[in-house]
């Protein structure tokens, strides 16, 4: 009998799904769009009802899938239950016993989407010989995935990997989205990249080539500090600061062999690398002066590769 | 035949032995003094020679020890080798190595002491039941270790719980020991404490009960705090707060279950435990600020216990 695994990828705006072979080669992937009114309660069967399709035009059936594995955009508790995801309008949701009662499918394994990409980019990324690794999303926020031993750690809270929220700036008075002050978000993300942008422009009597532009985005500051514009590279350097200081803590906690950037942010490619490995050794411990620290390289893939790892290391265990 | 393990603390001044059941009940301890000179040479023959002795008077030898373990107060390569241990005027040394040629026993751990400690209080503190937990020891220094599924973390270069060198603070001038700034053992350690105390006196005006005391002890600073001195509330109410920072930090990487205060200044009790608590409840994650923490309790003797845990683990494998 054909065997197939679903890994899956919950977003705010698309689903991305991916079907596997068990010897974990990927036979297809496609996107549908994610609904999230009526709190989201179409959201599982949208995915059912799109994965029956493709399984059906294949001659197929759910009895062909060994196994599902689902990447949400919020905590997890026990691989299976979110309690809030606040982009998908969900609240308690035990989404894998729905799905299970959707497929009949046993097998299904939940896990935040931001560990879920740190596995996706450790295991198919080429760094499987890696026993530890850490990757940080630079996106509109900032996601983080601790792997240890090979394993994701989930932690006791589901709280392991939340570098968005990173205690950074004790001083702070301004809240982050959270409403603690002083968190790695609010100066490293996309949207925080933004923010002190103009927050410095209002302060700062120097012109920069932004001062004119409306909506500016992360790209539009990070290619101006590229450009050499004074007020850009300020922040930006600030941000690269930030990121370098947070990993150089995450040294001082576990040492993983290898550190991955991935999200929107990444896309800025050596010129953000480059910058963030300089300021790493300036903060990290002088053993662990020389960590790798690596671009991630799947983009928006990385999501349902890692889901669906979760789920065949349960097969296989 | 009765077998039996060893765990072994090697410090500064003492090196702490124990002597194990293969169930893990501790049959006889005792110390001897560490000798370094000539480079720390005549160490582990001492040790070899005072086990020896112990054994002879049970009328037992070598072949009835089935396992050692052994606590080092530096970085530990692959659980055996020693690069550079200053406070035992050790450069490289093949721990595991000398021991084998000494004793015939083959199995042989080397663990860093903080990691040590870690394990023994996890394991025999009364906490075998969380699956991770972090400690750390507020002495001269400040260590480390960091527990996740049961196992000590080492990390890629042996510098995962290296708490002492967190770089906390970016804009500090001073440097560390270790030559790098900003570090939280220059705050929060038995000696941080007293350094950050004095150079808090020679610019602040306020007069206080430890003015005229020479060679000040963190005890003092704290028994001051304690009894409302206000100077030394402040120091110790920075120094609360950074621990704190740190932790709430160590939170978003791993998210532990539990999180342990040991070394000379955890006897300072419930007065800095309780502290401790508020803070980080301030500093941590909401998911996460209702995170277990203790006081360590089995004092100097969770390194032979954590040591001898660790050649345990290898003999069940």
């Amino acid at each position: 009998m054909n065997m197939y695994c679903c890994g899956i990828d919950i977003g705010g705006t698309t689903v991305k799904i991916g079907l596997f072979s068990l010897d974990s080669s990927l036979v297809n992937k496609w996107e549908i769009p994610t609904r999230t009114e009526k709190k989201g309660e179409f959201i599982l069967p949208d995915i059912v009802k799109s994965i029956e399709k493709e399984l059906f035009a294949k001659g197929f059936g759910w009895g062909n899938i060994a196994g599902i594995g689902i990447a949400v955009p919020g905590p997890v508790i026990e691989n299976q239950i979110v309690t809030r995801c606040v982009n998908l309008g969900w609240e308690h949701v035990d989404v894998a016993a729905e799905m299970q009662k959707l497929t009949g499918v046993s097998n299904i394994t939940v896990v935040n989407d931001a560990k879920a990409a740190a596995l996706g980019e450790w295991w198919k990324g080429g760094h499987e010989n890696c026993k530890s690794a850490v990757m940080i999303t630079l996106g509109t926020g900032i996601g983080g995935g601790v792997i240890v031993n090979g394993q994701i750690v989930s932690g006791a809270f589901g709280g392991a990997g939340e570098l968005s929220h990173f205690p950074l700036v004790p001083d702070e008075t301004e809240p982050c989205a959270c409403g603690k002050c002083g968190h790695l978000q609010q100066y490293a993300s996309a949207e925080g990249l933004v923010h002190q942008f103009y927050k410095k422009m209002r302060i700062d009597s120097r012109s920069s080539i932004l001062s004119n532009h409306k909506n500016l985005s992360a790209k539009d500051i990070i290619d101006a500090a590229r450009g050499g514009d004074s007020l850009a590279k300020e922040v930006f350097d600030d941000a690269v600061r930030k990121i370098a200081q947070t990993m150089a803590m995450v040294t001082s906690v576990i040492d993983p062999e290898l550190f991955l950037i991935g999200g929107g942010m990444s896309k800025a490619g050596d010129f953000l690398i480059d910058a963030i490995r300089k300021e790493y050794r300036r903060f990290a411990l002088f053993i662990s002066e020389n960590t790798r620290i690596e671009q991630a390289v799947l983009g928006n893939d990385a999501g349902i590769y890692g889901a669906v790892k979760c789920v065949m290391d349960n097969i296989s265990k």
